[in-house]
């Protein structure tokens, strides 16, 4: 649906729960996707949204609820009485009830989870026990597993009745007694199989799966490189205890992708919405990186202003500073930018680090080449110093080359103390080449001109 | 399989290669996933690409191919003979065989097209007729349709015999007589359904589906919305022509995340691997976005130049100027991150532009008060001139709203004019905020010595 009609959909629901129409309100939902449903739920004013989400059948009120974002899941949720929790708390799949009941105070998870059935409160007490982060909390526990010696009518007859209560049944696993996975029937194989084989005559063996602590970034990595619609998870003992689904992965891939852009836009990322956070918490984000680019660029001023000899001999030297610090900052921020984006999205592969950064170098100095003759030229023209000129020229090429070199190696040297090459951002290499920049440019100055 | 298993398997295929030792490297490949493979096999040297692949069996080589990176693909192409083209580029799928007859020379690509089987041959054609980066070209026309009156015993017995066609057979589409959409059957809706009744007695009337000149980030986006496992594509008369599959939706999202990264960071991007691009390219990749910051930078230059009176006049003022304009282009960088990545996922949703631009100017006054206290104090303590220091306060203030205010509303106005707002890139706002900061640094120093 385009946005103009989902608009339409949200402005028309008002309209119709302010007249108190609910008949035409629950009439009007029914063509509409469920995230349709629930995009215009969160638009409503508060005291309607309840109201609104009373309208839907049970089994849209589940999938509807899954949407939601979590601040209105949380509101929703107080209101709920006990017949609703049952309803829909308890049919939500383990995963995404994990995620509401982490954001949730503990008070209220306590109670929340003494009303689900026995059964589901084990499920999501098994995905809480698990890192964040990791393949553990957000697999589903509902998949289909069977045992080799079925046969494929056996195993259609016994999907028909597990249909209901699995997440999904594109892939079936295939387990020995001591439930330890031994292969992957997917559905298209079970339904083109002839019905008396068994399924381990028609088992895949060689089978992709990731650990409960394997991190969630990996886990979306493997999906994506096998082109699968889920991958198993087992524990410790190589026991099968759950699925991640790819549409799981697509949010994840994009999550760290944002959180990869903030890291080089220099704002803290926390997963959650940048837009629904209020300003104090938005300021707080962004002030810490801040003030430290603060703290060095004062190193920058510290070493203009112990030059100040310098330049009250040859004031217009000032001039090309911007030009000079600025460069450096973009040449940086380039190298740095396809660095940590390659290593994130292992497009590096192995091609490494030495390798890299040399390349990064002669890219530097080539770029400080074409950029130095350019600015040589522009500064004469301006300032009709050849000096001065000059020593901009040959401060740009020193420049780039330091700065290609920075931005290619900082976010290595980071990858191998274990911290996230992202950190080591575009705002931080344009700092630090800022400081050595200056200080290369004066000496350069002061060679030249033999101050 | 992991990194250093992978790193194992490349080596060891290389050594028994080396050896002549075939049936060894055949063993060695047996367990190992194609993704892999072609991984293994793009790390060779070129003489012997053609001799790995020649190991495996029919139905593995056109896996592996699919994998394999373009520059490979094309090279193993022209080693060919005309029965390895039958056997591997007429069963690829059509939309990855698409791609490969783009990136060929057309000579190549004539003489391949006529070794096809005419049916292939035609569906590579239709997928090439559509522009680029829409949903007609990544789409495959390989898809199940069926009429309504089908039972779903008739039609389990009809995917038995086109399964092996057909790409992905997860959703079986239902089609009228003029072959216009009229529902959508999952594979799951059909075993778990009992096998008397009618496709269009369980079908499902609300398809969510694309056109095929819809953009490949919209097509992305509505999987992703909708948690689909693929999207039907329809032509401008409303009739079925292709599918596209989540697994190509991924790659979609990592490029068009990858570009906005890349333009973020001031690289241009085109879609293909940075780290396999020559260095020339490398260089007119960058240079370009360089220049352009060059020349502003002058414009910053040129305005310091102008001020040299007042420069002469109190020296230190020149020592604050890479602080004021460092953090300037700081703030405006995380201001315009955070909103490009918000357009661009459509987290903004509907908050207009105004709300959002009057949110980060408020964010902004507030960092500029915050680091404007914090850089008097500094500013003080170094210098000792009370007017310098509060000089240099009272700029980071309006720096700081202007970096934010223009950080956030340039990406809106790009997009209203119908550019990518990720052009709107950091650097270039660092850049712009440069040229006004150093103007109020100088207008504020007036006004306080009263120069």
């Amino acid at each position: 649906m385009h946005s103009e009609l989902r608009q339409l959909v949200r402005s028309q629901l008002e309209l119709l729960l302010e007249r108190n129409n609910l008949v035409g309100a629950k009439a009007l939902l029914v063509p509409v996707q469920p995230v349709d449903i629930a995009e215009a739920i969160e638009g409503l004013p508060k005291s309607m949204q309840v109201i609104a989400f009373r309208l839907l059948s049970k089994a849209e009120a589940i999938e509807v609820y899954e949407y939601l974002d979590s601040t209105v899941q949380q509101s929703l949720i107080q209101e709920f009485k006990r017949q609703e929790v049952l309803d829909i708390v308890d049919k939500m799949s383990p995963d995404d009830r994990a995620k509401l009941l982490d954001e949730l105070p503990a008070k209220v998870v306590r109670r929340l989870l003494s009303q689900l059935s026995p059964q589901e409160r084990q499920s999501t007490a098994l995905l809480l026990g698990y890192e964040e982060n990791t393949a553990g909390r957000i697999m589903t526990p509902e998949y289909i597993s069977l045992k080799e010696n079925l046969t494929v009518r056996e195993t259609l007859e016994r999907i028909r009745t597990l249909a209901n209560t699995s997440e999904i049944i594109y892939y079936l696993y295939v387990t020995d007694t001591s439930r330890h996975l031994t292969g992957i029937v997917s559905l298209r194989d079970l339904v083109i199989a002839s019905p008396e084989k068994t399924l381990g005559e028609i088992l895949t063996r060689d089978v992709v799966f990731v650990h409960t602590d394997t991190d969630q970034e990996e886990v979306a990595r493997t999906i994506q490189r096998y082109d699968l619609l889920a991958v198993p998870v087992v524990d410790k003992e190589d026991r099968l205890v759950g699925v991640v689904t790819v549409d799981d992965v697509i949010d994840i891939l994009e999550q760290e992708a944002t959180e990869d852009i903030y890291a080089l836009g220099g704002v803290q990322s926390e997963g959650d919405n940048y837009f629904q956070t209020n300003l104090v918490t938005v300021a707080r984000r962004r002030v810490v990186w801040l003030f430290v680019l603060l703290l060095t660029n004062t190193v920058t001023g510290t070493i203009i202003r112990s030059q100040e000899a310098i330049l009250q001999q040859v004031v217009t030297l000032a001039a090309f500073i911007p030009l000079l610090t600025g460069t450096g900052g973009n040449v940086g921020a380039q190298s740095s930018t396809v660095i940590i984006r390659g290593l994130n999205t292992e497009d590096i592969k192995d091609m490494g680090a030495g390798k890299v950064i040399f390349r990064e170098a002669l890219a530097g100095i080539l770029l400080g080449l074409i950029l130095g003759m350019m600015a040589t030229v522009w500064a004469y023209w301006l300032q009709g110093n050849l000096f001065v000129a000059s020593i901009v020229g040959i401060t740009l090429v020193a420049i780039a080359l330091l700065a290609s070199v920075a931005g290619s190696a900082l976010p290595f040297l980071f990858r191998s103390l274990g911290l996230d090459p992202a950190l080591m951002s575009a705002p931080f290499i344009t700092t630090a080449v800022d400081v050595i920049g200056v200080l290369i440019y004066f000496n350069i100055a002061k060679l030249i001109l033999r101050l």
